[in-house]
């Protein structure tokens, strides 16, 4: 029996989302059925279960097979049998004890890309958020600054959001203007459902000057959905990575070998 | 009667390269029949013939059309008609009394990726080169400084290759690893036929060991294109700008408006 951890890179555009659905592919379809040539029934668990059309760079995966594979072994049959999926294990490491790809992280990290300019996405299409009108990118920074910290995030999460409490802390949101890119880094131990494309949605009308910054902070206030900006789209959105207090990958690295 | 400067943006994965074929879709007869909504009997001419598979994040192009349009006119009026095409144009401008795309630019640059990790690429599949075992970046970078300067590069030119003359003066080939990316920054006033796909296929023979550095040195004096390594593939490829003495783009840029 291996309980393994996998952190892995796929591209949303082309999947329903990272959990399993009646209705296409699924991140966890496709490496649950290439797990299924090494071993019957395995099962996965995502550090960060994404929607359908977000991307990721460091998703974290839990893994449990009823067979004994070396991590190197288990990432090279698992990388072999997803072919030709847009999905792949970028490394594979033995899970301590008592570790929970979910549970355990304690912090996560996204990043959001608007590509702000007059013309279309072509090299970048599916990967950002095209926004056509000049946004000015301090001012986001100045209204994105008003969300962190610990608070109740109501007014940016989803109404189909399973979480207990909507009390979250958000440890960064930061913005800054790359060239025709503006770059969203934002990191918590956890996000509610949307909440990352909710704050992106209002940093937006910031952004364009149809708020001023310190809107953030009375929209975080008010508690309501209705206050906040609309949803930014899926295909700007990458999860970057997965932080825990023991990183699963520190010792059984086997990146490029 | 317009003649203007355009700098465009193209996704090659989905062209047969730049050159109108009888073929399939390529980035000039996308681009044409954009304009033949403009007015009749269009010309283009490129300052980079792009393969199929190549991008284009700054190609320029000199576009002749029967019409007086102004810069930011004939821009939109042409992302308007390129859609849904991954071809975009990112800026126009009046084309100065004389100048040419092509035998006016005094440099090209182009960028060539390889992804080096055991495996797959997913989010940037098609744009980048997959080699999966270990490159040394900086005895490629070695090798790459062998070739610098002027020299007949006809171990390194396409059979199909209809330039006058194999001599080219090689201003910059820059290699550097950029996590499990590597770099390979080319500049030159022209390039052969595959010159830097040529180049970049034996630079790989140099990361993974088999060619020392010195390699490159010989295969250049050897002036036979049996001497050198493969052809690197076109997905790594991108046209990332050109060079003029007076920029086009200078004075009527309309970038972000």
């Amino acid at each position: 029996m291996t309980v393994g951890a996998l952190r892995e890179q796929y591209d949303g555009a082309r999947c329903v989302g990272w959990q399993r659905q009646a209705t296409g592919m699924s991140v966890q379809s496709v490496l649950e059925d290439a797990a299924a040539h090494l071993a019957p029934a395995p099962l996965t668990v995502a550090a960060g279960r994404t929607d359908a059309g977000v991307h990721a760079a460091g998703q974290v995966v839990q893994l449990t097979l009823d067979r004994d594979l070396a991590p190197e072994r288990l990432r090279e049959a698992l990388n072999f049998h997803l072919k030709p999926h847009p999905v792949v294990v970028l490394r594979a490491a033995p899970a301590l004890a008592g570790w929970s790809a979910r549970f355990s992280a304690i912090r996560r990290t996204y990043r959001y890309v608007i590509l702000n300019r007059r013309a279309r996405p072509a090299l970048e299409a599916g990967r950002v958020w095209h926004v056509p009108a000049p946004l000015d990118a301090e001012a986001m920074a100045d209204g994105a600054r008003c969300l962190l910290g610990r608070h109740d995030f109501t007014s940016f999460r989803a109404s189909a959001c399973q979480a207990n409490s909507p009390l979250r802390t958000l440890d960064r949101l930061d913005v800054a203007r790359e060239g025709e890119r503006i770059v969203i880094a934002a990191a918590a131990r956890s996000f509610l459902h949307h909440q990352v494309r909710n704050m992106v949605g209002s940093l937006r009308l910031v952004g364009s000057g149809q708020w001023p910054p310190a809107r953030m902070a009375a929209v975080l206030a008010a508690r309501d959905r209705g206050a906040a900006g609309p949803t930014a789209p899926a295909e700007g959105l990458c999860l970057m990575d997965v932080g825990y207090q023991q990183d699963p990958f520190a010792a059984g690295d086997v990146a490029i070998d």
